[in-house]
């Protein structure tokens, strides 16, 4: 398991210039030469090197205000990421179904290490606001498909996630590891997560898992909604139609909804 | 300008990563060790160190097969590239009105060097299929989104991509460099490029350029139907509307179509 966000090979040339890649973020699209320095504390002529060498292959670009950006030949090669591009494609249909039908936020994420990533959002124009983007990174236990994720994730990752200390989005985000534990257990029973008020005082989010071919979860789906315009169990059967139906376009069997399952065999499935 | 798909940097540690990654294709997203070590040229210590060297940072998978994939870390990363995602995240409501007004494929993509690189694709449940994938490249000349970014882009890349021989992929795929001329020409004037039957014989194409912050065109958006069940000149209104939306969306000015300019003004922009 490799240590979060952090390059481990940093000693190694490769380990150097995927820093150099890691120097950028939402918040710092577009660096300076300078600023990639300090960002990977390499040397101006060691990060010159390493910039020249990644712009000249495409995986930088140059900005047009003179500093360096991620380039698209980059976004070519991960757009293969079979838990990218390639994933939201398949779930593309079933995912722009459910917003027209709901008029709400959907999105489709995986669990990477410790958290949720988001690999398709739709925003819903009349919905409440939300704070994901897509390739963006959130926490696994205040959202619905962070639970539904870590429900159906091997135990020593659940382990890791409930001894962690949650943030406290809201006067009402779950921070107690046994009601937490407890909730992971009822999305196995259910098939299902809805949270209330967990992110913003605003929004509820309902979630149910995707099945890969071998009906090992391999993302959830969502629905965020504003509080007061709906009722969150309204949203379950809607979102599970859409998690059923990427699970059989990605090869799963059988597409069954878990709760319709004998406990038993939804309790074995949980445990892959 | 760099070598289209190679990695010029051969020789460098960095550039041999880069190779590794460019090993992965959509027809092989999954490889092995020797599979990579072959398709690199690099002898099997060797790719099995950068093999293990991104894949501790994310840039590749262990795939549940055995194999190597491209891995979600890097695909976080590439999902900075303005020119992807960021491009993408700020169209998708229009191209999502686009695709729900005409029921037909809709399609947003960039130039890069010499290819259309597709960066989304907006399938019609109902509509003519379409070769491309999102993330994939295609021919500038034959399709009306390659026209669009190929009139607007300076004379040097013209003059190299009408120099080059075009592949003919139906009997009517326009291959006369003098014809291509007036066609874009055509474009620069009309501000719309309208492709019939130039990739496959029942399909046509129209699009219109989305201009960027600065009034450069820096994408075009299009729409591919059946030619017998729609009008290509009935789409252009559509595809310019949607057009215009993503550009003042990307913060263009002044967001009037092209057409409704003076000529004089038109002629101007194009020559940027």
């Amino acid at each position: 398991m490799r240590a979060g966000n952090q390059a481990r090979s940093t000693g190694s040339v490769t380990g150097r210039a995927l820093r150099v890649l890691e120097a950028f973020s939402p918040s710092a699209p577009v660096l300076t030469l300078t600023e990639i320095s300090r960002r990977t504390a390499l040397p101006l002529t060691t990060a010159h090197r390493l910039v020249n060498e990644l712009a000249d292959w495409g995986a930088l670009e140059r900005d047009p205000g003179g500093g360096y950006r991620i380039g698209l030949r980059l976004w070519e090669i991960a757009a293969l990421a079979p838990r990218g591009l390639g994933l939201r494609e398949i779930a593309l249909p079933h995912l722009s179904d459910l917003a027209r039908v709901t008029g709400e936020n959907v999105q489709l994420a995986v669990r990477e290490e410790m958290s949720v990533v988001y690999v398709e959002r739709l925003a819903g124009r009349r919905s409440v606001p939300v704070l994901t983007r897509v390739g963006g990174r959130f926490a696994l236990t205040p959202t619905s498909v962070g639970r539904v994720l870590l429900a159906y994730a091997p135990p020593d990752v659940q382990e890791v996630a409930l001894a962690q200390r949650p943030v406290r989005y809201t006067e009402r985000t779950e921070c107690d590891p046994v009601r937490l534990r407890q909730a992971l257990a009822e999305v196995r029973h259910t098939g299902v997560a809805v949270c209330e008020r967990q992110v913003t005082m605003d929004s509820v989010s309902v979630a149910a898992p995707v099945h890969g071919e071998g009906n090992e979860v391999v993302a959830a789906v969502s629905v965020v909604a504003h509080i007061d315009s709906v009722q969150g169990h309204s949203l379950v059967p809607l979102v599970q139609v859409a998690a059923s139906g990427i699970s059989r376009a990605l090869g799963a069997t059988p597409p069954g909804s878990p709760a319709s399952l004998p406990l038993g065999a939804v309790r074995g499935s949980a445990r892959r």
